[in-house]
């Protein structure tokens, strides 16, 4: 049997949460919440269950869903999507990445990603027969940046597709206005599509905006605009998420979508649907979460740690390199074993061997979650 | 944009399911029942969410659940599969399938499949970059059946895979020992793998035991058995289902599933674990539905339709040649507009033009709407 993935193992999140949960460590290694959902939002799932609605919805989503979605996309980012022909529902952020790619990328295509990169890109596009083409984030003094002169360097006549994220997994940086105009003049005239990775979209901090490329009419018509609600709605295990994409790309998007899980929970679709008549709950994001970035990073002041910025995200990483000369793999192992905090290395997010002595700390946690790792991380 | 898929546009089901809507029509096309799951299923995945159960799972599913399979295939079939290592929870069958192929078909492999087929099976064989090789099932005065000699024929140096499917849709047939004994005999001393697509296992009728690869060891040890909560619960749109293979296969799988879905949707895994505990309602299935089987057919003796047999499933094919000599797919949405019964027609399984004047019906309905049905299809 010749591995279609020969190099993929088990991820790194499956990885560090076991090995969270062997030692009793405090786990803000893989990215979810420890705390629940708002109640409402589970009473709305089991009153579309419990009135019947649990055979197949519509292929591309149940139609009150995709209504909603268009609604917020046109109300934040000013960008009018046709519910019936442009938006459809998966099964999470990752499902619609893989299937974006699968529609799109053929044999020997090239496809630009952003290192440090989410690690389901690369094996997404092997899969369908292209070719990973990396380009690394700059550090700077105000952290992570991307290079666009390099993206634009990576261009070639075979490049199909570039994949963007922001707000970034892992960095917690976001792309600004000035990225985006960049990213214009880089595809601006080219046939090449765009994924753009914005799971993330509601926890952007300090007064700065979402800069989707929904909000740029160059981009949005050749993107793919990728997001989740187990982010938005804290309910990472529901496994649910949608595309917004021109209604062509949309076409190609549902051909294989249909073709891999069909379609979506229907009761659950319902229950979001119902649930994002008030948009309180994302609107209230960015405070929720930017107290808790603030609550953690102060803490963090007391420590050996060096903080990069987090302006985006549920994300915060350190520089430990004034502590330990360990590479990052092992340095996260010792933490979650001899410190009982449990953190994900960056070096699991290249391609390529990669150390920066940087690790990720996820704060998606209550307020006396993060307080004991703090405790436990001044001791370091 | 060139496309992936280029012979690809809206599954039948979706066209014959809309034209039922538009047309007021009893809908006996798309496979889902019509009727309510246990309201003890929905109190189940209710429980689960309400304790907080609404995170990200375990990668191949929650482990009570993974038990719950592995303890029901050694119940019914007597094949021992472990847990942790060998069983994967999927977003429904359809993925299952795609993830199977797409993890170990390589470009340019083949892969046998067994005409009528589900319209999935092709287009996940071309994005995985196989060929697909069709075998024609043959008609007799017993309905259909698998030739296995053009099966055996069908085999080169290439042959990566065969695909079955038993009990079999569209055509309601079953596979017997004899047919797996002969396919034994063609896999024998190969490398080759097999994808069992077995997601009505519980729905065989008149006294006769699903053959699952999983009772024959030559066939189970290099089987992805896929199975679908979906069918044997009446919850189609839960969208949750799981694979079965061994070690070295499951890995495969996982690799590509984990980049896929990554996992599926966490109450919902823990309201069907809790609800396996009770063997009794897929037990009881072959008569709940044989029960329903005999009804229709009854009801279709007194009409012009020819009945073929449906000894699995909860499909019934008809021949309708004494009725008209239209082609498939114009006879079914005639049926549909013109007497108020949708139905699909079985040249839509097959990948070349293929008429043979048959028609599939699904009897997955309250008794009352398959009377209303009968007394419709009477007037033919
Ligand atoms: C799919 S598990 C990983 C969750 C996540 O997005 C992260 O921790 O980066
Ligand atoms: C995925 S929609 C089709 C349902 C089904 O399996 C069928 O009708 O054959």
């Amino acid at each position: 049997l010749e591995s279609k993935l020969p190099h993929v193992g088990t991820t790194i999140f499956t990885v560090m949460s076991a090995l969270a949960v062997e030692k009793g460590a405090v786990n803000l290694g893989q990215g979810f919440p420890d705390f629940d959902c708002d109640p409402k939002l589970i009473d709305a799932v089991t009153a579309a269950m419990k009135s019947g609605l649990n055979q197949y919805p519509p292929m591309a989503g149940v139609p009150a869903l995709r209504e909603a979605i268009a609604a917020k996309l046109e109300k934040i980012y000013g960008h009018k999507y046709d519910a019936a022909t442009e938006i459809t529902v998966t099964a999470g952020a990752t499902q619609a990445l893989l299937t974006a790619i699968l529609c799109i990328v053929h044999a020997g295509d090239e496809v630009i990603i952003i290192e440090p990169v989410y690690d389901s890109y690369v094996p997404a596009i092997e899969l369908a027969g292209g070719k990973p083409v990396p380009v690394q984030m700059t550090m700077g003094a105000e952290g992570y940046s991307v290079p666009w002169d390099r993206v634009a360097a990576a261009v070639t006549p075979r490049t199909r597709l570039i994949m963007i994220n922001s707000p970034h997994n892992p960095t917690g940086s976001v792309l600004h206005e000035a990225d985006m105009r960049a990213l214009e003049d880089i595809v601006r005239g080219t046939n090449i599509l765009i994924v753009s990775d914005e799971v993330y979209e509601h926890m952007v901090y300090d007064g700065a905006r979402h800069e989707s490329v929904c909000r740029y009419p160059e981009l949005a018509g050749r993107s793919f605009v990728v997001s989740s609600f187990g982010k938005t709605y804290h309910v990472t295990g529901w496994k649910i998420g949608y595309v917004a994409a021109p209604a062509p790309l949309a076409a190609e998007f549902r051909k294989v979508h249909q073709f891999n899980v069909f379609t979506v929970n229907t009761p659950v679709q319902h229950g979001i649907a119902t649930y994002m008549a008030d948009p309180v709950p994302y609107l209230d994001l960015p405070l929720f979460y930017q107290r808790k970035r603030d609550l953690f990073r102060d803490g963090l002041k007391n420590t050996r740690f060096r903080l990069l910025p987090s302006d985006g995200t549920y994300f915060q990483c350190v520089d430990y390199s004034a502590i330990s000369d360990m590479p990052e793999t092992e340095f996260a192992k010792w933490l979650t074993t001899e410190i009982g905090v449990a953190a994900i290395p960056v070096s699991a997010f290249y391609n390529e061997p990669k150390e920066s002595g940087i690790v990720r700390f996820c704060y998606a946690k209550k307020d006396d979650t993060l307080r004991l790792a703090l405790e436990r991380l001044t001791k370091v």
